[in-house]
């Protein structure tokens, strides 16, 4: 095994994300469900943006805005996700590549436009998420480069790309390739509505050892095992994956790997604005603990301390630089 | 004459923010002159654009800005300016008319792209804009319903205007209809450099009464009148026009009539974060006093508090109603 020219390598829906504050009756006027992501035809996503208010955009999309964070903490990461060739994909292309992350995905030159999720952010900063996936439908094996995805550690997965067909299809290729090459494979179950929808699928991919490491949180975990007791969740969470890390908002964070489980408390806030992005800054956290061989305990605060930062803000990317963030903090860099 | 269907109708270039913090060397590097817009071709925003880090989108545009300021402190609204029919420009569409502002230029059909100001934030708050005025520049005189002016107490322009050769003649065409119809214009001066440009016309616009209130910084003025003496340039002031209204940044404002000089204090504010649509925003406020019969110190009041709320964050839209904050400072709305 050579070593790795990238740290991590990320797989995911490149979303542009629509945010603006609204009143919880927004969501109850649009049958929403408080805290999830729904998927939108372009239809319902004309009717919702014709009733939001006064926008603020930017790029999203869950593994992108990890991939983003691994960057902001000086990881070496490339980017692999389908954008329209239009000017919401050329907005969408030019952030992700300056925020040092190599994307070489080729934009699609026709088919529907590039993806959008309306975001609607409560008083309490929650937020809810309406996706139109776009030309994230697009995505194919064909977009995963065998030479790029073995060069990478670790190759990171979202859930959520279970929803466009041929995702999928290139999730299986790009894990294939990566255990070929030695490497290791993460997933994040991306929303418990996502794992109510492929809970078999999402079992099979850790039982076969397709993937090595699960990013969940608390109603993830409970919805992929059915049960609403932790204890039971974590304990086969440890048999089916190598290491399984569980997000439980405010009350940090539990690492498990066998037997083994490592308590994080979540980090400190002064105000919880939006939190779009808490559970990706997490991952991107934790995974660069995980490359920098920081150990569960510290890989789990710099976990904290990313999804800290972003949930502080509207939108779901790092508005400072995580890298010196951790170390103002104190943590392995 | 009838009662006015608006209270103030604000014609601009309609142009989309994309913001971004940067450090001051990013400004010397590319040759930028801080606190000023410059306008800046196709290819000078791609090497920009290319150069700058990751950002976050919203709609702008200086007559804009202060429009949905107008909107948002509960005035009835309507702004004219040339968006492309391209996704930046429906995005820029659904803003205004979602902050409540009646809305109907029509989009132009080819052309250049909706226009773009990539702006630059500094750590000290001070913003640098490099404007790409694309189809901004296709506004022209055809774009002017008589109706609509006429139906507004106040028509309010942006000395921006001056840039896009035909939209001086909308400039001057609605000046004209507004007069006819017994209702007053004014105009910002926008910005120093926009001053030096354009001084003998806009004095000749004072001199002619083609308006009838002007908004202008004190570097505005002070080009204005090529003096550096602020009593000076007060005093002549105070001869060119009917009603001048000068910011001060941090020191407040003069109200100018005649011989009678108001001066307002700034609103307290806890972190300057972003001055884009500081202006902007001021003018909304006085705007609104204004059309309310405030009186001047109340106007400022509101035009100070206003621009005070805009500093504080990121762009140059509020992010709250101008309506409530103005009760909650006992102001008259």
């Amino acid at each position: 095994m050579t070593s790795a020219q990238y740290d991590v390598l990320a797989i995911g829906n490149a979303i542009f994300d629509v945010l603006v504050r609204t009143e919880d009756d927004f969501l109850v006027r649009h049958g929403m469900t408080k805290g999830g992501m729904a998927l939108i035809d372009e239809v319902r996503a004309a009717a919702i943006y014709a009733d939001m208010g006064q926008a603020t955009e930017m790029s999203g999309g869950s593994a992108a805005n990890t991939i983003v964070g691994l960057a902001s903490f000086g990881a070496r990461t490339a980017y692999v996700g389908k954008v329209k060739d239009d000017q919401i994909g050329r907005l969408y292309s030019h952030d992700i590549r300056a925020a040092g992350v190599t994307f070489q995905t080729m934009p699609a030159k026709d088919g529907p436009a590039t993806g959008c999720s309306y975001i609607l952010v409560t008083p309490d900063g929650e937020r809810t998420m309406n996706t139109y996936l776009g030309a994230a439908q697009d995505l194919t094996p064909a977009d995963i480069d065998e030479a790029q995805i073995a060069a990478a550690a670790i190759t990171y997965l979202e859930g959520y790309l279970w929803d466009p067909p041929q995702a999928k299809e290139a999730f299986l290729k790009a894990s294939k390739i990566a255990h070929g090459a030695g490497r290791r494979v993460a997933l994040t179950l991306s929303d418990a509505f996502c794992v109510d929808r492929y809970r078999g699928e999402f079992l099979d991919l850790m039982r076969s050892k397709t993937v090595d490491l699960i990013f969940a949180n608390e109603s993830e975990l409970h919805s992929l095992y059915q049960t609403s007791d932790f204890d039971t969740a974590i304990k086969q969470l440890s048999q089916d994956v190598a290491l399984g890390v569980v997000t439980r908002s405010e009350k940090g964070c539990a690492v498990v790997e066998g037997t083994d489980v490592t308590m994080v408390p979540a980090s400190p806030i002064d105000q919880l604005v939006d939190t779009t992005g808490a559970g990706d800054l997490f991952a991107a956290g934790f995974l660069f603990g995980l490359v920098r061989g920081a150990g569960h305990h510290n890989s789990g605060r710099l976990a904290a301390l990313a999804a800290a930062e972003v949930i502080q803000h509207i939108g779901a990317r790092p508005q400072v630089s995580l890298k010196d963030l951790a170390q103002q903090h104190g943590l392995p860099v």
